[in-house]
Formats: C-alpha cells, structure tokens, sequence
C-alpha cells in the first residue's frame, strides 16, 4: 500500500501534528507514505512528491506550520494556465493528475483541507480516484464536526489579545475594535468574546445596528465603565438602513472585508465622541505554535485518516463528534456549512452576562 | 429570587469563570445571588454566605482559584464535631444545613463540585433542596458530560511540561518518568501523552507490565532514539506478578500514591541500566490561568446553570454533550464514573504512533 | 512619614508590582502610603487620594494595568481648563497642587513615569516638593537606566507576535510588515527583529532606503526563501528622496504614525510583485500580564524608590545599572534621551546573521 | 579560516539561538564552520564532527535543546577509559584533543558552556588551541557577566509554576515548598521568589533555621492569611545545630541534594501542624522554548563570540556588562564564582516587602 498526503490552503495550527500521526500510522502498518507538496497542484509538477519517514515527521508535533508547504492553491478542474502569448486559459488538468498519482503507484490520498479542498476531493472520488479528507479550517465553519484543529488556537490567541487590550483600555477610558477571522462563520468571535469578557460581539450571523453598539458603549459609561471591548468577525456587516455607513456597503451587503473595524471605530467616535481604535488581530490568528487540545485532535484526525484508508471510507471526512472520532461522507458535509446559531447556547449565554450583539 | 453558589472540593482552572457567569446571568433575571464560602459547610458556620454583586465578579474571568474560597470538604451528613473533650463524633447535620438555607431565604443553589458534592446535592435533593449541579474534576471522570473545565488547562500544563523534558531528556539521553494526576481515569495522562509525543503512557485503566516498558526504552535505544519520556498517571499499577516490585503493593492492588513515578523510575533504571528521572507534577495542574477552552466552557456552564434553576431541573447537572450543554440527572451521572476505554480511537491513535501502553 | 504614590501616562506592565513593593517597602518602615488617581491631575481634583494598605495590593503583583487609573495626563503647568463659555484656556495649576499636598499632610510623592511625567516631577521639585522618580516607558527611550519595566513585556510579546507570523508567511509565500512601538527609539524594533529571526528590521534611528528593503526580499527569493518578515518601528522613516513614497511625507520628515507598515507593504507590494500584508500590534504590546523579567524589575524599583526616599534622593529617579538599582538626577536623564546606537553590538549582530536595515 | 563550535553540559534554553547566531555570522565572513558533537569528547571520536550551514540552523533560534547533542561531558584532561578488563582508568587525552582539531584544519574553537567547561577551555588555551568562550549556565554562577542565556527563561517557569502554586494553595489553606536549581547559587529562588511574591525564600548563601520559617507560617495565619509558598534553592542549608533534622546533615553541612523541598516540608507540617507539600521542578527548568530575553542575549553571545574570534581573543569569554557585550578573561572569571549578596538591592526589596529568608 502506498498513501499520499496533501495539504491545501492556508497554515493551520496543528497541520503538522495531523501529517506526524498520519505518517507514523501509516508507517505502522507497514505502508509506505509520500508527501504531496503545494496542494493538489503538486501532483501536476514535477519533483513536489517526496516520501515521508519517521525522521521526516520528528519532533514536528508541536510545530506550527507544515512541512508540506500549501501555497498553490490550484484547483486541478479550474487551472489557470498562462499561454506562451501571456494570456491566461483555464483547463481541467484532473485528468492528468490522475494519471500521474497512477503512475506513481499511489494507491489512496488523505486530503487534508478546507470546504474548497473537501469539494475538489469529493469530485477526484467521482473520477475513481481513492480519497479520505481531514477537515481543517480555523473558522470552525466545516459542517458535520464538533471541531477542527487550529480553531482553538486562533480562539486562545484572539484571547491574550482581549485579555492585553483589557488592562490598556480601562486605563486610558478608551473603546477597542478588535477584528478577528470569519467571513461567513463568525465561531472566532463569539468564542473569544464570551470567554474573553468582551462587551460587544459583531458576527455575521447577527447583522447589527451601529446605533445599537454605540447605546452600550454610553450604557457602560454611566455605569462609570469608561471603556469597552468590541470584538467584530470580519464578516460582520449592519442590519439594513446603516450599511451605507458602515464599509460604504449597500444595505444588508458584506461590507469590504479587513476594513470593517476601522470602520467601526470611526463610526463609534464619531457618535459617542468618545476616543476609539482598532486592531485587526489577522495572520497572528493562522500561526504558531498549536494550543494542546489542537495537537490532541490533530494527532486523532492523523490516526483515525489512517483507518479510514484501511476501511476503504473513500469519499469520508474524519470527524469529532464528541468523545468519538467517526467518518462522514464529504458530500453531506459540503451540503451545509457550519454557522453560529443565534438561538445556541453560547448566544443565550453571551446576552445574559452583559454582552451585546448590536442587534 | 435568591440563589446562592457553593463551590466544593478542590481547586480547578475556570471557576472564578463559572461563578461569574452564573452571577451575572442571575441578576440580569432581576435575582438576588450569594456566595456560600467553604463549601457546604459555609451554611453551617457565621459570615460564611456573602452577597455577589456585579463588583465582585469584575476581571476575575480569567484568574485561577475561585473567590468562594473551597477549603472545607465536610459532608454534612457525615460531619466531623469536635467533643468538649477533644474527641471527634460523627453526626448528620444535613437538617441544620436546610434549615439555614431557608432561614436566609435562599430559594436554590448551584452547586459547583466533583463526584463528592454532587453526591451530597442529590442527597439534599432528595430532602427537599433545590440544587442543581455544575460538574467540577480536574480528571474529567465525571460521567454524563463530554468535559468539564479545569482538564483542558491541566492537559496544557502537563503537555507544556512534556515539551521542556523532551529536548532535556534527548541532550542527555536521559529517561524521564512524570507523573500527572488520575486516581482512578487516566484521561489526563493518556490526552498528554498523545499531544506530547510521549513515548509510554501508563494510566489506571490498562494495568502495566514493567519489563514492557523497559523493552520500549530498549528499542528505542536500538534506534538511535537514545531518551524515553514516559508519562504515568498517579493511578496507574502494574498487572498480576509484576506489583511486588511497584510501589511495595501487592498483585492488582494499587500502588502508593504519589509516589508511582519515582518507583516505576527505579524500576527502569535498574532493569535497562540507563540513568532515569522521576518528575510528579502535582499541584501544578491545578492552578493558574485557565486556557481560552475552559474559560468558554466554565462561563458556559455558569450560563446553562441558571437556565436550569429558572426552569426547575432541580437534582439536575449542567453537561457538554457537544456541541450543546443539556442537563443531566445527578442520580444518572453518579452511576457510571467514567473511565478510559481502552478501545477508544484515542488509545488506538497513540498506539499507531508508536506510543507503548505497557501491556 | 506619610507618601503617595503617582503614575502618570501610558499603561504599562509591570506598574501594578511597582505599587505593590513600594507599598509593602512604606508600610515596613511604618509610613503611611496613598495613592493618587488619574495621574498629577488627582491631586487637583476630589476623591483622588485613596488610602493604599495590604489588601489593596494583594495578589497585583502579576497583573497588568494600574490600581491607580492613569487617564489624564495633564500637566499641572499647563492644565487646559475649559471656560463657561466652552473655551479652553491654559493656566498654571501648579501652587494649587503642592498646596493640596501639603494641606493633605503628604511628605513626599514617588512619582512614576515617563519623559513627560519626570519632566513635571523636576518642575514640581524646584518648587519645593519632595519627589523620587520611578522611570517607565514601554520604548526603553529613558537616559541614565538600563531597561524599564514593560520593555521586557512589549519585546516578547513581538517575538510572539514574528513567531507566528513566520509559519503563516513561510506557507504562502509572503511578506509581511509589522509595525511596533516606537516613535523616536527603535528598541522594540531591534530587539524583537533579532530575537525574533526577522529579515529587515526599520528603526528611526537608521533612515532606510525602501529600494534596498525590496532587495533583500528579492536576494531571498532567489535563494529559494520566498518569504520576508520585516519588522518596523512606528517612527521608521526613509532617508532622503524616497521619503516622498513612504507615508507622503517630505524628505527626512516623520511619516503619518500608525501608517508606517501599511505604507511599506505597499510599496514592496508594487515594486517587487510579491504578495505584501501588514500588521500593527499597537495596544497588545502595553497590557497583559508582565513578563518575569519586568516582576522583577518592577518589584526591585519600588523597593529601591521608597529606600530612595528614606535617603531624601529628591529629584532623583531609580534606575537599572546592572547589577545595581541606584539613583540619578531626574534633570541628567531627561538631558539625554536614550536611543538605539547604530554601532551598538546588537546593531552588529544583526547585520552579521543577515538582517537588513534597508540603509 | 575554519571554526568549530562545542557546547558542554548540560541543556539550556537558547544554545540553539547561539548557534545560530555564530554560524550565521561565521559564513557572513566567508569562515567554514564546523560543530563538535557531545562536548570536547567529540574530537577524541569518530562522525562526531560536522559541517554547519545556512540550512543547519534554519529555524532553529526559538528551539530549546540544542542541535550538538551534549551528553559526554568527558574532561580529556581526566579522561575515563575502559580498559579490555572492564576496570576504567583516567589518562590525559589533550593532546589527541588538540591533534585531532589541527587534522581537521580547525583554527579556533567557541567553547559554549559553564564552570568546566570553561576551565578545560583555559588549559587548552594553555596548551596552545584558539578558543573563545560563551558562558552557559542556568544557575547565572559563573562572573564577569550580567547574566547568561537560560536563567531568565529558568526563573520564568519558576515564576509561572509559583503563580499556579498561589492559587491552589490559597485555596487549600496548605504551606507549599518549591525546589528550584541552585546548589551554590540562589539566584533562581532569589530572583523567581520575589517576583513571584513568595513567603519565604532560602539560598545558599543565607542558611536558614527552620524554626524561623515556621514562624513565618504562623504569623502570617495569624493574620488570615491561612498558606504559605516557600521556594528554596536545591543547595539551601540550615545554619548550626538545626541542620541535623534537615536531610539528615551534620551542622553548616549541605544537605543531600534533591531532597531539601521535602524534609523542610515534613520539618513545617511537623512544627506547625499544618498541611504542607513540596515539589521539584528539577528539569522543567532547563528545558523549553527560550524566553525572548535569552533569546536576545544567546543571539548577541553568538555575534559577540565570532568578533571576539576576528580579534582573536583567545581565552577571553563573551560577557554582558550591560549594555554592552565585552570580552573578559576566562582565567579572572573562573577565579571568583558568582554568588547572591546578602546586601543586594533585591534581597533588601525581598526582606523590605515581607519575605523572610528564614535568618
């Protein structure tokens, strides 16, 4: 048996604890394991399939990163091909990545990736080829898990982040956007707001009122709370009418992405008059050293990939749905992202501690 | 409505979160909420219940410790009094405990604790209190709920700990014995061990053979890895005709506590010759900080805790079955402790990988 | 003997255990110790002197923020007083402020703070007051001390900050700027550039050619590194003609602050065609909890500034001249304002392992 | 030219960051590097040394352990040989040493290490070998320097495990003792006690009587405060006739290693009556990721050795005399071992906030 990894997309904490424990699995059960570089493009390149050992994966359990680098983010149906003239054409190159994982005696691929990856997987499957997928996202936004690696340590750090803008925004009376991922799925921010102590938590499944926002701000300030901490997804955006002021967006459209906290922070000095910065926490979210219960779940989605392969799942995504490690088919899994429920819990929660949704 | 909290046994990262939550939560519904000091027992003493208010639980998210402080573990139906003369009889003081209660006008409790307090609310319960539980263990054997806060920051610190040893132990090809907490569930020891790389794993629920794991330190010599770091809950104990040698027990029987570690070391260094450390953990675990996933788990709790009293789930406990918090009957929980299963994809994960079990 | 205790300006870490200390240094010798809110300016208005005992800084030692809220800066010289009729007009408030000291029975003021706070300090003391100074800037831009409190805190949280932002650049090929602390020193820079393995590092005090920034980005790609980290102060600035790119500002003219990075990665963006982002970690580097180093730090000026002031050093600040804490006058210190020297060892060191200072 | 660099003893965070620093720095000279592996001994085997290059050290500079495994810490001035009849025998294998290194064509060697290794340096020197020292302890006990790469990272562990320790303490109304490194020097203890705001803390250089502590405990529950942490040096000792309950020592004697944290525990419990617990940090200490600190100043020891090679100071050692590095003779500072002052500024601020050192 002869298995190749693939990473696509952008970094995630605990990729490389994913690649270890896949790797040493494998290795296990006497297979032998390759390492496809940049994503599926690296099957379409020459010399970007190199076999994994155990010293390939020593001691990289706790590293960020991977060692498999994931910049080409080529989808193999869509290819963007620069003709000799310069001019670019767009090819179904899947064929030809076919042939070549063939000829290479390649017998099975774990795909580790997003929604992006996850759909490209499922449409190699259609064409006879042999694929298990591993869920990675850091929004948390891959439907049929309870989580993925990387998510809880983009929460930690979104939380040293409030937890250091805390004590400098209560002594200089100040109001602090802080803006963290999430374009569609705003799991990032709801989970460091509650746990972070924010005051108010913009997230795109609750679309607000920036009127309502800056009321809490005044609110907390004759309560004698001179500062406050809003945190926003970046996907964030204002409920109707107030669009036009927020990201210079059309009623209920996204607003510009990367620029919705200072946006806010304008808007909010502006109407309350009261002193107000922004910071956008962005690639310090994606880096790094995994947090322990990534490394954990990493090294399980690792190991459960492995039997996956054993048992033939093609098509599967391992998954944690809590204490247990299971395999869904990736075609369910792409039918329903994954988004905050207004009604969970953690919203219940968030609302009757104080914090505001702006809604 | 007036609520009170109580907090029992030992410390665990995340309470001060639950308690401010719950607070919080309380008085947004117009409640009034005291605090009952020194467990259980507080209702027993003078100045032990103390109103809370919005100022006492400002910035205290993100401490360790609990400002309900915990130190008396009485049981009210099995008290210790001491006599005039110095003796010590043991009465059922759970009907001056109620009476207490309702002389101060408090309508319920939340009840904050482990296997132990939880076993008393359901026994108080049944007097007639109004308790609903939040469950509370560093060791996370507390059936009924995927976790509970404070184990997530015990397993980082333990797995920050594995991370300092290893380049320690590899520079002076050493072996390393450390030993976390885990009386009888070894889930601590077991989730350290698979995020930190450790080499052996020995917990309560798969008993060890020692000459196995020296043969793990043997073959790891034979492969150029010339340092072994074994991670041992402090429950852990050898099977049949090895326990003579550990920790003085007799076949089966468990081992000293506390002191597994430096005896398996002994053990080890006697058997392989090669030099060998022991290293207990201890109260390490226990405190500091809570990690960002127990924060959001503890104010979580605190949240679904005042739910459940409002809507009367009395002799009901708080519980993460993810990705929901549902209540459970106390009565159910404290049936079935909840232990490793040694088929787990956890412990098969970290076999695959190389990791030793001792059996 | 009764004094009180002043901080004045930005936030700090490390300010909490310097009250702590010199709190529990004063009560030892028997002296009475308050504190005064808001900076100078609390000893202009009401309720702004508050009694400091042992509870009052119990369990600070480690916190970030101030127990003394530090919010207005005002300067007593030139306090900005708002007329009737909405005008503001400037006056000199500074007799009124040694009157209310004397009236309160205050003996003497440890005074801690940065250049402008030290300034008023010697200002205050040729008028007759008794004050010792206790320096604090999170740039290290302070003459006559080694380092300051908070330093220590900022430099590592910018190495953590490059630490994650290595794994994410590196994996997709990237150049990131990010913009530090400092406006006129370029410590910050320099320190975490060089600790942090940064590939450019821009201070003020070395102007950069942004053309030679683009070269080293470009030597890296050639040398199969397709990823730059480049670290800027805040008060970074091009030399010269190129000024007129960076920031839109005239040559040798400090550029727009807070805008430094964005404008950088702009330009690398348009002359080099790489992918650029920036980031600024502004406010994360002044809170959270300090580092070891600036408890330390922190702890041992306090103590030395209450032994300073049984020593009737007026006008004279604590200060770091390893291994020593020792005294200097307040008027020698703010002669000489501290800056990065460009043939300092750390300077040296950094060009030899690589790292551009794009001059 | 051709340099080769050796690390001696035992681990310390930031060896790799030196590293780095002198390879990097090196080949900037257009010199050949080479590493000696397992200390001096590695020039009296085989395959032990090996080319270092750009490559060797890449992302190596935040990596504890260090990539020259340091385990033989052989004296070849005392060299241990076994004979064919199993019986060892010392011999003097300098020479061969210095043969070997003028085979190889290597022209000077950085010698990184502490005490020993230090001395081996200066009698190669006098032997005629070209050798420039770095410093190595984590114990800060070696002269002529501020302080050394791996202490600040050391009483940073120290500091975060006393945190933990307060809290779980406190909350149990228990005495803690925590052993730190320090045979001769108690600068860790010193340096992580007050920062850490422990009760009491007991050097080397202080000998303690254990009835002083006790006295420490009881007043401080005589003021409410119902627990106490302790942290002592593993080479504290009690003064006079009480050292004969203390690890069972004669008079002034230092007691057995290791074991210090335990009998004064069992010492306290006894005289007071209270519940009392010890713990060794032991290797945690030496292990890990660097502290930004160290690893600032392991860069610049790096630098500052390949200078110091340039002008060729042999036997001379690289040392911080903030806030410089300069070169100090090994011969001077192997003369006076560094030690704690009983009338330092930090052990004046210790006593001064209510620290006792048990005298």
């Amino acid at each position: 048996m002869r298995i190749a990894l693939s990473t696509g997309g952008g970094d995630a904490p605990g990729l490389n604890a994913v690649i270890r424990a896949a790797v040493l699995a494998s290795l296990d059960r006497g297979w032998e394991v390759y390492g496809i570089r940049k994503g599926y493009a690296g099957l379409l390149g020459d010399d970007e399939v190199v076999p994994l050992t155990r010293d390939s994966v020593r001691g990289i359990g706790h590293l960020g990163g991977t060692i498999l680098r994931a910049t080409n983010r080529g989808n193999p149906f869509h290819y963007h091909r620069t003709r000799p003239d310069g001019t670019v054409e767009e090819v179904d190159r899947s064929g030809e990545l076919i042939a070549n994982a063939r000829a290479r005696g390649i017998d099975a691929i774990i795909s580790i990736g997003g929604d992006g990856s996850l759909a490209i997987a499922q449409q190699l499957c259609d064409q006879g080829m042999r694929i298990v997928g591993v869920p990675k996202t850091i929004d948390n936004d891959v439907a049929g898990t309870i989580s993925t690696f990387g998510f809880d340590t983009a929460v930690s750090t979104a939380i040293e982040a409030i937890d250091k803008l805390h004590t400098t925004a209560e002594s200089h009376d100040r109001v602090i956007v802080m803006e963290v991922m999430g374009r569609s799925a705003g799991f990032i921010a709801l989970h460091c707001g509650l746990a972070g102590s924010a005051d108010v938590i913009l997230i795109p499944e609750i679309p607000f009122d920036i009127e309502r926002v800056c009321e809490k701000v005044r609110a907390r300030d004759r309560a004698g709370r001179y500062f406050s901490i809003i945190v926003t997804a970046e996907g964030a955006f204002p409920a109707g009418g107030a669009a036009s002021r927020i990201g210079a967006s059309l009623p209920g459209e996204m607003p510009r992405l990367g620029g919705v906290a200072s946006s806010i922070a304008r808007e909010i000095q502006e109407r309350t008059g009261k002193e107000t910065r922004s910071l956008v926490l962005g690639h310090l979210q994606r880096g790094g050293m995994p947090t322990g219960y990534d490394r954990l779940l990493a090294a399980r989605f690792g190991g459960a990939a492995v039997r996956a392969v054993a048992d033939e799942r093609w098509g599967h995504m391992v998954a944690l749905q809590s204490p247990h490690i299971v395999t869904v088919p990736i075609r369910e899994v792409l039918r329903h992202p994954k988004r905050v429920d207004p009604a969970s819990d953690v919203v219940m929660t968030a609302r009757a501690t104080g914090i505001s949704f702006g809604d």
